[in-house]
Parts: C-alpha cells; structure tokens; sequence
C-alpha cells in the first residue's frame, strides 16, 4: 500500500512511549497555564480581541492573496511601521507565521556561494531555512562565538550567522554582543531570531537585540513572531529598508503566501500599543520567571536558571516527563512537556512560561504541584 | 559591508524592470477585483467577518502555542470534521498557511530513500517541500501522467507523486485520473495540492480530487488553503485519519510552529456552512470565469482555456504587463500580473481570477478595460 510504511514508524513510536496527540482544549477552562507562550497574558486581553474583531469587519476575514498583489492592506503597512519603530529598525515585514519569516529571513540572506553559521540549538525553522537556502550551513556548538568566528574565519564571501536570542527549549539566551563582534570582524551579518525575547526582554519588551545595542545595526536583522507576547498569530522580519526590499523582491515564503489575515494583524497592532503604554508588563514576565526557578530549585528541582520567560525543569525519561505532565494536569496545571525528537539534546523536560499577569499565589501554586507529582 | 552584494542584485532588478513594491490598499475602494484569490467572495461576506470576530472574543487573539502544545482549540477540532467531512476524506489537520500545509504534507510522506515525482509547474510552496524532504526528487514535464509513471517504475521504495490539481499562473487542471492511475500502478502515493480548486471545483466546491473521485482513498493526501474560496487564512493537509496522524508526530512546520489563530479557524468554518448551505456559489465561479475567457478570446487576446477560476491572458513582455496592468488600475481595475521570477516559464501574464458574485456588467467592464488597454 502506498503509505504502508508509516504504519512501522507509528508502531516504533508506540513501543517508544513517544505517540503525539492533539487534545482540544475548550474556551474556558480552571486549568492554571504555564504551557502557553503567551508571556505578556494578553492573547484574552479585550483590547486585543476587539482589534482582532474589528480587523475582521474592516478588512475581511483574510487578506485574499499575495501581500504583492491583493494581500497588503494599510493595516499591515501600520503595523509594520509601528513594529519596526518599537524594536529600533529602520523597516518591518509580516509574514503568515513566525516559521514563514525564518524561512524568508535564512533562504533570503544565504545565496548560492555563502555560508551560514548555525547554533546547534536554533529553532525547527531556522534549520528548515538552512535546509531550503542556496548557500552553505555549518552547525557551530551551542552558544559559542568563538566556533562561530573561527567558523566564519575559514570562508570567503557572503556570510551570515544564525541564532535564536533565547532558546525555545532550556530559555537561555545567546551571547549577542560577542556574536555580533565575531560576524562584525569577518564582515558577516547577523540573523537573530527573538521568538521568545519580544515583549519579555529589552526596554519596556523591545527585545534582546534592542538591550544588546543592536537594534538598527546595518548588519543585523531580527526575526520576531506575533503570536507569543503579542498574543496573536504571524512573524516579522526586522531590519535595514534595503534589507526588507531584497525579502520583498526574493523570499519565496513572502512571495507565494497569502498575506497575514487582518485579525491577526489587528490583535498584534492592539498588544503592541498596549505594551507601549504599559511597559512594566515585560519585566513583570521576567520576574515571575526568575520567581518560578528560584522556588522550584529551592524545592530540589533541577531548572536551568531563565534569561527570559521560559523556565525548563529536567525530567528522568521521555515517559516519567509524560506522566509528570499529565499529573500536573490532573491537579489543575497545564504545563508543556519536551521531549524527542522535539529536543536537540534528547533530554526530556517540561517547559514552563511564566506569564506577566500570574499572581504570587498562583506561582505558588504551580510550584506547589510540580513539586507533589515529581517522579 | 555585510549585505552589501544585495545592492548588486537590486541593481540587476531595476535595469530588468522587476522590481516589486508592496502597495497597500484601504479598507474601501472603488476598484473592480480580478486580481484576489476570493473565488468565491467571501472574504468580506458578513457571517464570515463575524465568524471571525465571535472566534477572537471566545478564544483569544492567538492560539498562544503549538498545536501540540495549547494550540488547539475545539474550534480546530470542529473545523478539521467539517472540512474532511465536506471534501469527503477521513481526517483533516488545520496549519497556519496553506505554505505550511505543503512544507507539511511533503516533508512527512517522503522519508529518507523515498522518490518525489514533482510535476514542473508545480508551486513553489510543494517545490520548497521537495527540497526539504529526505526523499528524492525528480521533476517531470508538467501534467504528463505518461512521465509520471515512466520516473515512478525506475524506483524501488515508498514514492509520491506530487502535483496542483489547478496550476496557480494558467489556471489549468492537472490530469487527476491518470495522475492516480500511474500511481497505482507502482503503489505510489499521489499529493494534491488543491489551493485553486476548493471551493470552486466538484459538486458544491468539494475539490478536484472529489470531482476526480479520489477523495477518500487511501492513497491520496489532498493539501488545501483556507485564504482563497474560504476568505480566511490556513492551509490543512486532508487524508487518511493515520496519514494525519503521522503528520501530527512527524511534521515540523506542524509540530514546530503556533497554532492558526481562531479567528482564522472561525472565518473559514463560517464560510464553509455558508458555502455547503448555497453550494450554487461554486459552478457560478467557473462560469464566471469561462464567460471572461470567451469575451477576452472574442476580443482578440490570447488567454488560455480556464479550468477554475483562474484566467490567464498573456503578455507581450513583464514591462509591458506591468504597464497594462498600471492602465487597468488607472481604469478602475484591479488585475495580477505574473512575471520572471514568479512564473516558471519565463512568460509574462496578466491573471485574472473570477469572482462568484461578479455581475455581468461587471465581467463587461473588465474585458472593455482589459482590452482597451492591451499594449
């Protein structure tokens, strides 16, 4: 049969304890969330739905073709000012999904000729943009500038590096001056892919490379997502205006996609204002992360201490993190759980957000419940 | 300086006459549309913008992670049945883009060993698939089953044949029947992609590969869109229920990436029970299209034979389509035009796309201006 042999990998998935399933979750729900990405708590926020809501009456329900062709409305031209404004960079681009503008942002900036430098801890779309550019990838060890400058050293010609400001797995973050020092001696630019640093990290959430001093460097261009702190759905490439006409004029996910849906991009103008005006809600995420880990290694949990507001905590085997998730769950918890193949190292984990607007007895409690169901 | 080689290119661009510029469009116009990909003309239809608002007020303005994670609602649930039910598959999986559904569906069903038969008019989204498979591909003469089956006979192995079932640029169906039965015969897979035909092709707008009679089977995977017909945005890979589930554990720009925002999920629901309530709207599309095809052949210009919605009329070269285009425009007509890069045989073309509630003095006008206007 024509798709037979996925039947033998879904067997060696069953036998590995490693069997996926999606679960619905309903509108309301008493589950207390630390599973979610949404840093800043305002993907419920009123503000942010009614921009979505109003979005919809004003543009329909999607931006009906290309951004080249029909798919551009003054909606997406405001946000994109107001968003590259915020960040510190000269211009904006929105794409469909974060995952779009890494593939736009890598395939664009790589040509057929040059080298990239890759983190070995970068993000599924990174790679995925390394896989589909035209130049040459090479995998440096994690968080490692000097690989990453002895790397470069080696090449001639256009060059980038390539990393996620914090990593969506442990939430470390990257040595961005010294790999910004590294690219900058070897003439390369810099990709840097700030999921998770928008709105948690940088001056009132303008980022990680905003508090690296980066933000409008010439050489750097920053990738972002609108569906984590922004509480939406889609990505942004920021960067010099040359920069975006080149993704405008050769991205193909730019190119061949349908435009980012107006409600989308009418709940992420609304968070962004939002943040603009209530600025304390980025460091807020921080805190309640540092909180988080402070508690739950002084319960004897094993957490890698969080630059943002990812907070990872060890788990013994892909199955006993399973469990643990599950437990949590039962006891009113909803934490995410990592494990192969979606991990680099292999090393299973749950994952826990820290969200701005969680209290100091629902922290409590989170750490609470974690710590009763340990394996 | 860092991107400086990317000047020389946009160098190249602007002496070619092929430079692109985004050029936002407001909320009210008085333009004619022949250049979205609304088939059906929804995207501004009411119940589809309340869809969409009611799903951001009950949801949220994202879906705040992965599906895996807390990306999916009851909404995905709901309208992943009713989208499989309505194209008579089994099972259906909701992804932020119908770019991401393609990366998806290809990815997945064409591991390490396998071949991928890619038909060369394909779109880019399945060609940027084939390039990040593990599989093989070769590419055949476009829609020639004939070349299909000579490539798949030369593997031994899982093997997929990969192809739209309406070509984006010409508008041409692909040969579905034979395409299936070359597959068949060396127990090859069949990936269509039906972006173009959804909404537009088969009883009430069921597709092309249910007009073809291959919904359902279990050796077809269907990949639609959800920002054409539907109005909204979001791709889905349709299929067996234990291909979706493959796709669930295996699939990265599923896995990796945030769940389609509700909104989104609420638009496209909405418009499917509005289109399986006046399954009329779908012949009236092609209709719509085969009277502009007649009246624009009358006049004297060279367009191909639609076989959907789309009509393409080809130009003399890309200035002057972009030229014509510019004189539509200046004449209160919105058209596409498609040229090199974009178009995969170097023909330049102005593309039109018919609406199901175009009027008749409407379809009038546009082949007036069109033809007044014809360099």
């Amino acid at each position: 049969m024509a798709f037979g042999w996925i039947d033998e990998q879904a067997a060696r998935r069953r036998r590995a304890g490693l069997v996926r399933t999606l679960r619905p979750r309903a509108a309301g729900t008493a589950l207390l969330d630390l599973a979610s990405n949404d840093y800043l708590g305002l993907a419920r926020h009123p503000e942010v739905t009614e921009g979505a809501a109003r979005a919809a009456r004003t543009w329909g329900g999607g931006s009906t073709g290309s951004r080249l062709v029909t798919g551009t409305t003054e909606l997406h031209a405001e946000l994109e000012r107001e968003l590259a404004a915020f960040c510190g960079f000269e211009a904006a681009l929105v794409l469909s999904s974060g995952y779009a503008a890494n593939l736009a942002a890598v395939t664009a900036l790589a040509p057929h000729g040059s080298l990239i430098v890759s983190d070995a801890g970068n993000h599924a779309s990174l790679i995925d943009g390394c896989r589909l550019a035209r130049g040459t990838a090479q995998v440096t060890a994690h968080a490692d500038p000097d690989a990453v400058r002895k790397t470069l050293g080696g090449h001639d010609g256009p060059a980038v590096a390539v990393s996620d400001t914090v990593f969506s797995v442990d939430g470390d973050a990257a040595p961005l001056a010294a790999l910004a020092e590294a690219c900058r001696e070897h003439g390369a630019g810099l990709v840097l892919d700030d999921a998770h640093g928008l709105g948690v990290l940088g001056d009132g959430g303008r980022g990680a490379p905003y508090a690296a001093g980066l933000a409008g460097a010439d050489d750097v261009v920053v990738t972002v997502t609108l569906s984590k702190s922004l509480g939406s759905q889609g990505g942004a490439v920021l960067g010099p205006a040359r920069v975006i006409e080149h993704l405008v004029n050769t991205a193909r996910t730019f190119i061949f996609d349908t435009g980012l849906a107006p409600a989308a991009a009418g709940a992420a103008l609304a968070a962004l204002r939002l943040l603009r005006r209530e600025p304390g809600r980025a460091a807020r995420a921080g805190a309640v992360a540092r909180e988080l880990h402070g508690r739950l290694t002084a319960a004897g949990l094993e957490a890698v201490r969080p630059d943002a507001a990812v907070v990872s905590v060890r788990a013994p085997s892909p199955e006993q993190a399973v469990r643990w998730a599950a437990d949590c769950r039962a006891a009113g918890l909803s934490v995410g759980c990592f494990r192969p193949p979606s991990v680099p190292d292999g090393i299973s984990r749950l994952r826990l957000t820290a969200r701005a607007d969680l209290s100091g007895a629902e922290i409590e409690r989170a750490v609470r419940v974690i710590g009763e169901t340990r394996p």
